[in-house]
């Protein structure tokens, strides 16, 4: 039996994160799916182990945790010599990633989930699209994205010359919006498009891709 | 000369934040103020300091950071055997004090921000504060607040029994709401009131306030 549970549904972004990260830790784990559509989400037993009734909820024996960055942060120091690194050892690289982290967190997600929202969740949901709710957060991160643009001119990846957890955070929402018009945001930034072509084809994600079928 | 420099503005949350690490883990530094009436924080040199043209910034050495809460990160692990740990070995007991830093960067913040800036960032500035904002982030607030009462029932702060990073982070804003309306959103949940007097009543708290006199 896997200790390692994740509560959540394969389409979510964060719940994504989370399983691209066990993928690239090489860890095993099961998925307990959780219907988002008839609110178990925001029930008993789902919100025990996560009060704000979000997915993903997180188990690895009797260690529950919820916020995906969270998680993520757990997978790699708990599971350090399994599968790919991910962080530093040295505090001063350390930092840098910390860095990248709490960017995706703070400027780039509020701008990256508003427009998966309004571009891929509310279709699904039979809703319309606000045009101008995409142009305003496109601008937003147009900003972002210029940021990124010099960083990843300086080094291959967010902290440096290889794939960390500052990397990774983004693939689930980058995957979704490449699927949309804001992929122009992508493509038109030549080092963001190299770096975006090389994360979402990590073999890790490809199989959290393909947990979907 | 001290080797830590934060340069920001002494009445910024995100600066008081990382004030109150180095205070607690008692690493000498000197501020450099940023004027941000002038928009200095939107000009050369501090743009290469922080490419967002947010406050603050943070050297130590040839380490240049930017983020609020990926220096407070640094600092702990850099001055790990200095002042007040803040921080678990365990990556068990670490995860949760990450969890707790997402849930005030990812669902305390945004609301918390927003009534600051509603209530004492705009009444500074001589702009009016929109009341329907307000009732609208309280309500926001509110629910963080409810799974924060229930979390502080069962442990004296945050990731347990000891004051870590996760509560730190928290008190810039509460500080400056506690001067607001919206302390009552604080004070009617018992625990949470008791655990807000405790974090900010910290001596290296009083020193973050004092700078500003």
């Amino acid at each position: 039996m896997a200790p390692v549970k994740v509560h959540g549904n394969v389409l979510s972004v964060c719940t994504r994160r989370v399983i691209a990260a066990l993928y690239e830790k090489d860890v095993k784990f099961e998925v307990v799916p959780i219907d988002l559509g008839t609110g178990e989400h925001k029930k008993e037993p789902f919100i025990s182990l996560n009060p704000f009734g979000e997915v993903p909820a997180f188990e690895d024996g009797d260690l529950k945790l919820f916020e995906s960055r969270a998680i993520t942060q757990y997978i790699v120091h708990e599971y350090a010599d399994k599968g790919t690194p991910m962080v530093f050892q040295d505090s001063k690289k350390m930092a840098m990633i910390a860095v990248g982290c709490e960017v995706e967190g703070q400027k780039f997600d509020p701008a990256a989930s508003k427009l998966t929202f309004e571009q891929v969740i509310k279709p699904m949901l039979k809703m319309p699209t606000d045009a101008a709710v995409v142009e305003e957060y496109e601008a937003k991160l147009a900003v972002v994205l210029d940021v990124y643009e010099i960083r990843l001119a300086q080094s291959k990846y967010l902290a440096g010359e290889r794939f960390t957890l500052a990397d990774l955070h983004h693939i689930p929402t980058i995957h979704y919006l490449m699927g949309t018009q804001s992929k122009k945001l992508f493509v038109c930034r030549p080092h963001v498009s190299a770096w975006v072509a090389d994360i979402t084809a990590r073999p890790a994600w490809k199989k959290v891709i393909a947990l979907q079928k």
